[in-house]
């Protein structure tokens, strides 16, 4: 696989030359002088990313993964009661992660390819006067299918039978790329990872934590240790930080404040377009089943019958060294995935989407060649980047 | 605080340059062709250093601690009989760890700067006829005194009463730097991190499991998931991988085994002699209480009556921009420590000593100016490092 | 300008991760027994390179002009008479190098797009019965048109009437993307730089040398020092050497070999004839006035009347944050430059082409969107790349 | 030769981290509009360094012997008069490039140790009343003998009989390491390179040229292209500029602007003040005359009779791995150099000593061990740092 061509996961991402600096850094004694305010620069810049205006931020030396079982462990005690919906292979995996330290999870399961069922967690929420529901999880992304949810619709399902569970968000592969307001949509645990929005390598749990759910963790009887939020808040470090990822994210912050969010999720909005033009052009559609659904960080392209995306993203990877996402879980084989996600430009997306054309020519899927690169050009075109980008 | 300095904290240790680029690698698809390779080469050095001849390697993408809470949730049962020794702050910690996942440790107390107490672990061992201890841990090198424990003794303490419990060793700060023999030892359980004897950052949790202890994992009843050795050992990498980090690990195996490992022993052990020839010509003493507990790793100085050794470590950051560990827990303001792990030279430990030297003359420790650095180099020179060292 | 989009412009080329390690390496003393090694490796790279079978390679600290004015500085004395075309940016300026040093040019004027006139030559060198003629000047690739010369016929027509004249070779943007062959073509003096085949920053000076030219070298009354290479024969280093670029470029032969001269020239071959296919595609025309003169490190575009090529670079740098090269001298507004040397993948040289197509429609070319792109992807995936693409 | 221990070579020297990334750039179109800023902020940077109120900074792509040859050939013609002392290797090797430019060079031999004549030149000047003279070169650094000489006095003698004389000054080993007032001075031509006081790989010759030498240029017949001032002048970058290390020179010139240059000077002066401590106590002299002339960038160390230095400097080098510079010319074998420019901290310059100690006990000088290190730690003790160290 060939270094020089950038990567269309949907995370880890492509990472910008200074980042990637900011991340390699000499050893520094994490209990001098000098690591304190480098600490605190990325906290506060994640609280500004999250839109946090109270609570904790928290940075553990772990995957995404580990986000969601500190955000469980610190809050939630044995047998508790989580309402979840299973819409994609994420969704799925934070529900087993729930089951496995004893959690009883209500699911409700969805066509993959559907957002959160905010209709029927009002339902259920409504229904649940006796608030044994402790905790609702949403996955804002669903990475597998390329579909985004409604987390502030959720918070106003709770809000609209004052509904006490505490909400918990997967904003994995959104946080940083798209829209997140943890305070304004009362948010209690954010989780996310430093190798997606961030730009980071993977290594750092992103977690923020509202003031409800530090409430909760006092009482919170599932056992931690490794992942307590209470050593973290008392200790700073408890054990030896990951320094150089931590520089990394502030240093990513102060980039992605420096172009503005605003100005960060309108650049993810338009590559986002570009690439879903392509897929009109195509005649292919994304496995999201509604625009208002479409994720503006990975696109999950439903292929023709009989073409399996798993051996279209194989061949990708073999014949033009470049990576896509295959689809996982219910849609295996069924789709493959473009992300688009991290500092892209226009340009890496055109070179994103003609290998896709070129991969899928090549494993009988009949797009003409160069229609879905005209699509995204016509759009890019005319909906040109700012014109001052942010390098890197 | 000078990034020119070498650091002479007890890990993260200084990073050799071919180390650091392993690292900071451009993204890669870890679900492409690409990645098990890398992955492979890195399980297999870590099988090579740690000479297990049986069981397998699990990284996780988290720090020496998450080792440690791998290690008994994916073997062991809430209220499981753990027996432990605690005589230094890494040990304390790992008990702490054990208790708050509901462990019932058994703890032997003894005073800091002593090794694991083998005579008494095998009387209790023998008492233990029923069986109930599950585990006994052994801080195969502590990390605050500076004091390394006889391991083989503890399995044969183990072997003499035929006693099934596992074997647990934190190895880390030991591990790849000083004499480590999983099977020959009878080691169940093995855990490091990638930022001491591996010379990386941190972010990889190293953990060998023998076979018993594998077999111990099904009916282990402690909760877990991001630390499941299960799912690690059905897909590899059940979530992201630390991609760089795993093929600096490689490439650090790599490096150890194409020195020796009998070099590296050897080429820790010289320094770390060249460390304390210049304690003695100090006048000082190290806070191990016995030359057959001396770390090749980490040697922690006894200060006079009086001297603060937190302020000295401050003050050496402050005036020459070197760090040194201050004392942890019970030895705290009392000793301070020289880490000597990792890829050092004899200069560069010369460059530790002299500025330690000046560091004590500073707040008023009665050293000679000179006199340690006198007493190591002619250690060193009468002792020359091997004429090929490997170079980074 | 963005950092992340690689550059089209026909050098400085992208350079590799693996090249960029190699050339930044930590400061290393070239009087101590490290360097030669590392010297001798890259040396003995570019004789490879260059197919020398006899001769000497010499390195200097500068840039490719500096490696013409070494060239003749070395060999000839003032008032020597050389023949040399003029038919693009690169000979015109070599011709001017010459004459400010103070030699009589011979000056073969040709229309820019055209190569080097091999009959021209035939008849002058024919005439020159009394040899007055020293040197004669080919630039195989003529940077500023995209045009390759044929300096096997020039050989060819040196011999037919056994003129003993040198023949100088600018290779600055052909050696090590396009065949060469120092010995067998007959080249006395063969000049390049490191920023183009070799894929190094700019920095190095590559010169080729016959043993005829070494001969020249005693007598040659030009005043050099700098440039002189009695001193670098005899001192191999007679001032401090870039000793990062000079491990670079061994590096980069190794690199290089390790992929095959043939498969590193076809790789060269395909991604212009995929160029070359868009441009065709366009409706335009390349400036080199027939296939034979194709070059395939460098086309560069004839725009159609009124449309400024100047103001299109500036456009796609400014709009898409992408370099190509401009219009030098006699062509300079008329055409625009796709640089393709170097470490390019096809699915790179499809982001440039698509880049370029959108800055035309831009700029009124009237270009299909998607046209050109189409056409090269044709051509790639009808002439997939080599299985084992030397990644970087 | 470990890449872990700090160089004590008068340059290369240590590359800072920051300094080494500025360099280590992605290529960049040096046409851009990216470019011409990173161009005005490095020559704007040098302006100051040279203290520099008026006349220009050009910058080539080549060494300082480069600088050398620009300095002369733009300024002066075929058989010009230049006066010039030779006292070191340096001063000795700049006669030696006038002479094969054809330049009629009156040297005034001293010995080596000494600084330059003033006394000598200013008779000479004095009685050169038909103006036959046209340059006088000044070595201000011998970084041979380490001995500063008196750039100022030259120019009072000059002054002193109104001669009219371009002031030439090889400024490599003192210029951003040691005080250099350009024009207070009244130095026409200042030359220096890269991997001296600015911390940087060799690639660059650097030549601060005052509006008299501008003058100068138009009726200079000496023949120059690469080296033509012109070019530089009118274009800018006449072919292709070393960016990222023109990128590195901005930085470095921002890094010392920022420290303050007073301060870098006493920088400078501290850690040589407790090398020359070290030399002291060891019994020895430098090889500089007096303290006068004793240089604050390089020490050259006078060994007893019978102890080879250059032998001495192997052994470092294959011992200890640490370089040192041996002697050259007059003075090879009889010195050995410690270099102590660029950025170095105190305790590097303690591992400089210790090794150096180490080294001479070896070959049997009769040092005591820490005898120098001891007397190094006492000036540095008692003359601390500032408190904010320039960190890299």
């Amino acid at each position: 696989m060939s270094s020089q061509n950038p990567v269309f996961i949907p995370g880890p991402t492509n990472i910008p030359e200074s980042i990637r600096r900011a991340c390699d850094i000499p050893t520094m004694d994490h209990r001098s002088a000098a690591f304190p305010p480098l600490f605190e620069r990325a906290k506060t810049g994640v609280r500004k990313v999250l839109k946090m205006d109270e609570g904790e931020v928290i940075l553990f030396p772990a995957s995404g993964t580990g986000g969601w079982e500190a955000a469980i462990t610190n809050t939630l005690s044995p047998g508790g009661k989580v309402l979840a919906a299973q819409h994609g292979m994420f969704s799925l995996k934070w529900i087993d992660l729930c089951q496995r330290h004893g959690l009883d999870v209500e699911v409700v399961k969805c066509p993959w390819g559907e957002g959160a069922p905010v209709d029927r967690f009002a339902e259920i929420l409504a229904a649940d006067t006796g608030h044994e529901i402790k905790a609702v999880l949403v996955t804002h992304n669903e990475t597998a299918t390329g579909v985004v949810s409604d987390v502030a619709a959720v918070r106003a399902a709770l809000d609209a039978v004052n509904h006490p569970a505490l909400l918990m968000v997967d904003g994995v592969s959104s946080i940083a790329s798209m829209d997140f307001r943890m305070t304004e949509w009362g948010v209690d645990l954010a989780v996310t990872g430093s190798q997606k929005g961030f730009m980071l390598p993977v290594g750092l749990a992103v977690v923020g934590v509202s003031p409800k759910a530090l409430a909760a963790m006092e009482g919170a009887k599932l056992s931690r240790c490794f992942f307590d939020f209470r050593d973290m808040l008392k200790l700073g470090t408890p054990y030896t930080p990951a320094v150089g990822l931590i520089n990394g994210l502030g240093a990513s912050c102060d980039m992605l404040l420096a172009e503005g969010l605003d100005n960060v999720f309108a650049r993810h909005r338009r590559i986002a377009e570009g690439v879903r033009a392509a897929v009109a052009a195509w005649g292919l559609r994304p496995c999201a089943v509604s625009p208002a659904l479409y994720s503006d960080t990975v696109t999950a392209i439903v292929l023709p019958e009989g073409v399996d995306g798993n051996a279209l993203v194989r061949h990708a990877a073999d014949a033009y060294h470049v990576a896509y996402g295959a689809g996982l879980g219910e849609v295996a084989g069924k789709v493959f995935r473009i992300g688009h996600l991290g500092m892209l430009t226009d340009v890496m997306a055109l070179l994103g989407i003609a290998t896709a054309e070129m991969a899928m020519a090549d494993m009988g899927v009949p797009v003409t060649l160069g229609s879905g690169v005209a699509a995204a050009q016509d759009y890019y075109r005319t909906n040109k980047a700012a014109p001052v980008q942010a390098a890197a």
